[in-house]
């Protein structure tokens, strides 16, 4: 029991990203649109402050896969690295 | 200047949708994935609580057009108005 929990503890570590990485990338890409605290400057777009972060790295993938359409998201999402995804996502759901 | 204050304020009112007539809806349709609060039982799936209401509403009128694919979400937003659409993002946005 000890051991599948501590296998379970390692695998969540392992799957989340790290907010502190996400910094820059999200000051200079993505604040000017969803707001430097998450919270978007237009109702339109979605506010990414607390939302919940694999939901956060789907959308991304979506967008930069081209299986979720939009004219800004998709050339933002291309240009981001699985890393640079999990990091992202990490950095709002703790927001 | 004041009338375009007036026609503006106006305008906002009569987009919002009415958070009391969504509550049927919200609890049958939605809170099982979303949650009762909107926030969400797996972390897969977005929080709604809170979330811009314009952007609820593209949301939903993506999934239920086929402009965003998803198979649980595709079948449920084709069973909404515009104005259950609607009232639904005045709910969860107002959460």
């Amino acid at each position: 029991m000890i051991a599948v929990a501590i296998a379970m503890t390692t695998m969540s570590v392992a799957l989340a990203g790290d907010p502190a990485a996400a910094l820059t990338k999200a000051k200079t890409l993505c604040a000017s649109c969803h707001g430097p605290e998450g919270i978007s400057m237009n109702p339109l777009w979605p506010n990414l402050a607390g939302q919940q972060e694999q939901y956060l790295v789907k959308a991304m993938e979506d967008y930069r896969e081209g299986n979720r359409k939009d004219p800004t998201m998709a050339p933002l999402a291309k240009m981001l690295s699985d890393k640079e995804i999990e990091d992202l996502a990490a950095y709002y759901a703790g927001l």
